[in-house]
């Protein structure tokens, strides 16, 4: 058997060079006890219909998000949460407006439909009268540039649908994102007049999904609005026909300025280290249509529930949890960078930045980007919750305010739920309170409070990501 | 390092003493494949839409269980299945009937309030001026039994709920579905007039949930029907207000003998050993509410979509997969007993029996009762999956009507999908084809596609399970 001898050894020496294999056993019952007590008693859905009722509406720097920001502050201090806390963050303001209509003017058939559009999340607006431009419909920035001249005066209208085929619509997500984050900047270097973007959202529907765009400082600023999928289908239908495609495009969206939001923070005072700090939040701001149910309002809730939990079954840990609801994650980021900022001294006794913002879905597990001994530990932590389903630990981010503590060599985590709704509802109307299970909801809630119990509560600490260490 | 020798000699010895661990690398790619094609272009989920319009309600021996049956002969052909056939089934008749009204009228506050029932599939009905009784409330066998003559001359309420705090909510039924089966043998066992059973589902609402009851020879049948959660949580509420709650309850149901059913099939044809196959099916039964949409007409469609797909891929196995839709496993099984004594002499040529009936949720994995050699196999072809969410392999059974060949040693396993949602809709007026989700369906049926193809495709034979021979 001389292929079985090396292996031995291999074997042999491996296991001499190992530490010890994590041990989470003491973690168990706990484990168990949290996501039954989540699941029998659980309060992240009720917290949720009552966010979603009193601030539905909560883009940065409106009334809506400052009434987010007193409910959350009042909720944190009724689940027992300590030392709650705002902490103030100069939010860019943009307002909707009242008027998003894309007209159709030509071919003699379709004159007079009107296709459901919201304008983009920073876009300009049209003259008070519009945009009237033939449309030029392209799948992607290359085949654009490689039109040369043809999308000069035109309404330029990106394509590209999600890739159905991927079972993970994050992924699909991704290869289609582009076109709504630049699809303005690359219709104006075009000489485009304005950009149109097909909803990202893998259905065929009426409902457009909005989100954020951007200019660059040299490049004119052109309107940029998303059409739902079936408003998309019909342009295409109508430009394969051949015939010129003619609309008005009108929006009367604007940049106000700045304004104050604020993260609002609360914690669980570790009993032994309080120092040390497992993050975990979510952000408070969505978009203002529908009420952010799912992004994320959820992810709020099960983080200020998570700490409700653990209290409840008397359960605190060696370090300290601190909650953090995010301010203006949808369109700047600013909350994140104003928490870093603030917190620049308490960054090296970050042992974990965690965030829930992928919806409320069932939990599968979760996503980390620590590696070595820090993955191993979290491995073991999420075999914890097999029992839950929700145990699966992926490489990967943990959201994106916690993407900017990556730098400083946090390790990152966030919760992986189930990923086929997500984008049904995303930045749209449809992302409200009924599109939310309650037993989804909660259990994620419960698999979140365990497994930040435990990485609070163990006795060694997470090791910090070595790749990133700060410049 | 006196602890480290022993176990790397332990490891030699294992490694010298095992079987080639299962090598399925060659089908990682038609896995990726078939997932991807079912996610891109499927047709399970424009199957089940087509199923629930044409035949809604299709109890066994009902003209909707024959327009079911009609409308799979014809999808199988349509989606070139062969040998496409149907198969006689003796199935029992039962009718609801018109009239199922639970009314209260005692206490005074509580008079005229009528709450939401359904018959229980098998009851016998009321007299048609119904039964009036005072209701006992129980919450379970033992508790009922240590009354003595308190139910005497009572309508009997089981009340006990499914254990909110279970993860997994097929546990939480199991835990409570004997008071549905059961309830009227108990209840007339002592001395009550009628069973009332709280609706097997976990949350609170107004729809009742009817399934299948049963009766003992020597028992006298007493009606029996569900009371949504919302009307069993009213009707506790005004026992524990210590007054007599009084009730008239009126069922127009009865057993109506029997009649004809079928099991319908139809194949892929094995390329190589035609004579081994791999069953795979669901049940085209339903309940007479709702319309079967998750249970199971997701399972139905997605086994022939199954078959659709690989063929549509030109994936023709080495054995056969044989599709069987089921009659009455609702009520009875009979559809499967039918099939195993209609297909005795190849049992022992059976080499997998798989079901989807579970609902047509986001999946998982597979459960299966396979051990040793065939376990370590579908754990491989499992991991082929992962990439696409549904890689887990638990132990389980298969599916009511497959369980029937598990004395025979075969193989058994069963799409596992994820279970949050399910029991909200099982036999509810809920289970409709808008709670089901179409990449989700989609997703399930291309699972199922790539791993009986790789079953049926394996040079290798799945081995018989060993502990069940046939007497």
């Amino acid at each position: 058997m001389p292929a079985v001898l090396p292996r031995s050894l291999f074997l042999l020496l491996q296991v001499a060079s190992q530490e010890a294999a994590p041990d989470v056993e003491a973690y168990r019952e706990t484990f168990r006890k949290v996501v039954r007590e989540s699941l029998a008693r659980g309060e992240a859905y009720s917290k949720l219909e009552r966010l979603c009722s009193v601030a539905p509406l909560r883009l940065s720097g409106s009334p809506g998000a400052a009434a987010a920001v007193e409910w959350a502050k009042e909720a944190m201090k009724r689940d027992g949460l300590e030392n709650v806390r705002l902490e103030p963050v100069t939010v860019p303001r943009w307002e909707r407006g009242a008027v998003a209509e894309l007209r159709i003017l030509a071919p003699p058939g379709a004159v007079g439909e009107s296709l459901p559009i919201l304008a983009l999340g920073g876009s300009v607006g049209t003259p008070p009268e519009g945009i009237e431009a033939a449309i030029l419909e392209v799948k992607s920035f290359e085949e654009l540039r490689s039109l040369g001249e043809a999308a000069k005066g035109r309404i330029v209208l990106f394509n590209r649908p999600m890739d159905p085929s991927l079972p993970d619509s994050f992924e699909a997500y991704g290869g289609a994102v582009d076109q709504r984050g630049r699809g303005a900047i690359e219709a104006a270097r075009a000489g485009g007049l304005a950009a149109l973007v097909r909803s990202v959202t893998p259905g065929i529907d009426d409902f457009p999904h909005t989100g954020a765009m951007h200019y660059e400082e040299a490049v004119a600023k052109v309107p940029s609005a998303a059409v739902s999928t079936r408003g998309a289908e019909r342009l295409a239908a109508l430009l394969r026909e051949g015939k010129e495609v003619r609309a008005r495009l009108r929006l009367d969206c604007r940049d106000a300025g700045e304004g104050i939001g604020h993260n609002v923070l609360g914690e669980l005072v570790g009993r032994e280290r309080p120092g040390e700090i497992v993050l975990a939040g979510g952000h408070l701001d969505a978009w203002d249509v529908g009420h952010g149910a799912h992004d994320d309002g959820a992810g709020c809730c099960q983080s200020i529930e998570a700490v409700r939990l653990l209290r409840a079954l008397d359960l605190r840990p060696r370090r300290t949890i601190r909650i953090v609801l995010f301010a203006n994650e949808e369109n700047g980021l600013r909350g994140a960078r104003a928490y870093r900022a603030a917190h620049e001294k308490e960054l090296p006794d970050h042992v974990l930045a965690f965030e829930s913002d992928r919806g409320g879905f069932t939990p599968r597990g979760f996503t980390t980007n620590a590696s070595g001994r820090g993955l191993e530990i979290l491995r073991a932590l999420g075999r914890l919750l097999e029992e839950a389903g929700a145990g699966e630990i992926r490489p990967g981010g943990g959201g994106a305010d916690v993407s900017v503590l990556e730098r400083d060599g946090i390790p990152l985590a966030g919760l992986l739920p189930d990923r086929q709704r997500y984008f049904d509802l995303h930045h749209s109307a449809r992302d409200t309170i009924d599109a939310v299970h309650p037993r989804e909801l909660n259990l994620g809630a419960g698999a979140m409070a365990a497994f930040l119990h435990a990485v609070a509560d163990l006795p060694e600490r997470l090791p910090r990501n070595e790749r990133a260490r700060r410049p």
